[in-house]
């Protein structure tokens, strides 16, 4: 199983995730490229480390939107999207090749991924930008989204993936964010979760049925108080549990 | 002789320079890279653009400041203005790749451009940001500039240019913009200077003086009304000269 | 009948709209205010020259889209989207009252226009973002958009709006954008369609009838070639017709 | 003696100061106003609390340099610093307003703050940006700075400040923050220091020697952790030495 986790999302005088202590947990780490977060200084550091410690570098791409944090869906036409997505995979990139690695996998970043899992033709843009870029690059995203059909499609690496913080429906997609209960807060039942999802491939929707989920990559939050903290316990779980916490391949 | 001009500084709904008709004459083109101007969509039409003609690419790299067209001189930190250079330049070699070609050289632009003369620790910081960036980069810059010689220093290529619409003082130095006839408007006289700086390495300076210019490269402006006829003719007139008008080595 | 358009819509080095032709001839500007377009050096000279022309100054309030010039529908969330509109009227009002007039009006841009002729939390947003900024401001827009019911609801002045350049359907809304047809190119159409809706009430849709159009103002066009020139050719029209062509009450 | 401090420095998802704990000491409030922070919702929670607790609001301008904090000396033209400092008032004043106050003062932020001191091109651009702003607006500055002798030329209200964090050479300016011992962290020292200040009017510079300083207004630094404890020592220490603390006429 592969730990994931959202990084760099500072910016200037603003710091957000404790980009240090999760990059001495997670192993892919999805790095935002200045659009809704993270400037070029930010994401060197990030990339120079990530590097040290053999943690995969993932390319978190946004809508340009940084006083919305890339959370508020915008309908940009298909050719621009794919241009922006290119433009940030290439910008992170550098650092990447700086740091002797490369950028292995894209990760679309709040309300494009969220939109991604059903627009296609936003889903169709992002992977027209990630072909732009080239390189080999895998597509992180939810079971059955658009996102990950385009990407199969164009011939990429599709890596679905789960979250152990967040409610599932029956059907097995994500309770949105603004019902109720769709964000799981407390960390022994993220870490149950976790080894649920790993182990058994499974997880307890919210009418309390146990539904099928699967998952190469697990997401672990990273901008919350404590985030760190609570990565780390849901990778010693795993490991406990026998499960191997590596990459994706 | 080689034939440079800024190109590509639109921005979302705003135009600036003609690049279609700009990239059907010279032979080396400065993409502006979302810093001062330039946003993804222009800045890979432009590369297409450059690729099909076999014009070379390079990076118009600026302080971020999109509100003053990065002509407004910034105390950016060196290690921050390293960041930012690279940044700029991972990002316009995607396209420049997805074109089938690369970046091939870099070029500050505006205020960065001017700072980077005197000002040692700016020069440094565009270098080493050149430097991380990879790639074997030539430089491209004013003769004794400070970001010449860290260039030279850095092992990369530094190419020396002319200005045929800027006046020089008897040093060799340009007229600052804000004094007066420190731009050459006529553009019969444009033309005239442009065929002495190439074939008799020489111009005749704000006091009268014919003093030497030694340059590789010859920079034609692009944001002015009749900039791209204007450098049709620099051209048409280099080659009556019978100056060879290519990229520099 | 009062003649609207849209002005200042530069950004630093780009100009777009011809301000001073323009302000010869409309008797409502809708100026830019720095969101989508328009800096605050612009603001400034319009308000300046609105003021000696006794042209009244409407602000033109945008989502926060540089890059894409406020054209692109985003979600902003209600409390976000008020907050921003009054800060973009706050900030236009300085420059008017420092030309010794103030704001009256306010129109959104772009895409916050169209949204918020169907979408009622984000009419009720810009609403209360109009209602912050206090100074019994009118609202300029489509006759039966949720942003007119929305601004009588809350006390405000509405003023319903019609397009000469635009194509309407049977049912008196506006053909969207991306169908074939939907702008009206035809300088003397333009004209004709003005006169029509100026004196007669009503405009000949897109599948040949004559359909009711109430305005008690007419948007001409800026921000294209020639645009400045047309709308002087719809004034001369309409004040040949006997219209009186003067600001709303 | 009134307490000054900067406030509202968040930015989207990013936060910075604790502006409640702030705005339960401090009797001016130097709101950031989108420029190097703050956005339009900060802005406004900002000045209803601000308004609720009596609190003066202040408009905290600045350099357009979001990435930069403000941080990074710009040269603007005076025209252009100017209408950029009215605009960032008059959005302010919008917020002020609606909590049913208004905007009393100004006070540059960061790399303007620093530079108005000497220059005095740039400090006569603020002024004219507070004139054009209107209002009677004062200003915040250091004292014997430029911004301060333009503001008195200028007929406003010139407020001088001191700092009980930071180092004063001999002559009573403030000691450069790249230089060792700049900034004062010992909060018992920083208690004593604004003391000395508010109730001798002197203060201990960096050679030992007890020099005078003038100041109507003490700044308590907010963008540090343990900021809003260490203000409400100071006040406690200023009242319980009798010192009335309000803000000032």
């Amino acid at each position: 199983m592969d730990l994931n986790a959202d990084l760099g999302e500072g910016f200037g005088r603003w710091s957000l995730t404790d980009d240090e202590a999760l990059l001495a947990c997670v192993t892919s780490a999805n790095v935002a490229c200045g659009f809704h977060a993270g400037d070029p200084s930010v994401m060197r550091r990030v990339c120079d480390t990530a590097a040290a410690r053999g943690v995969r570098i993932g390319a978190q791409v946004s809508y340009r939107d940084l006083a919305g944090f890339g959370r508020r869906s915008m309908d940009v036409p298909a050719d621009e999207l794919a241009a922006e997505v290119a433009y940030q995979i290439g910008a992170l990139r550098v650092f990447a090749e700086a740091a002797g690695t490369t950028v292995s996998y894209v990760k679309p970043h709040g309300a494009l991924y969220n939109r991604a899992v059903r627009d296609d033709k936003q889903a169709a843009a992002v992977i027209e930008g990630v072909r732009l870029a080239g390189g080999d690059l895998a597509v992180l995203g939810l079971p059955g989204s658009r996102l990950l059909v385009r990407a199969a499609e164009a011939g990429l690496v599709a890596v679905e993936e789960a979250f152990a913080d967040r409610a599932y429906t029956p059907q097995g997609t994500l309770v949105p964010r603004v019902e109720p209960g769709a964000v799981v807060h407390d960390g022994d039942e993220v870490v149950r979760r976790s080894v649920g999802i790993a182990v058994d491939r499974r997880v307890i929707a919210a009418d309390g049925e146990r539904i099928a989920v699967a998952a190469r990559s697990l997401c672990v939050h990273g901008d919350t108080p404590g985030a760190a903290v609570l990565a780390h316990r849901v990778r010693a779980a795993l490991e406990e549990a026998g499960v191997v916490v590596r990459a994706f391949a």
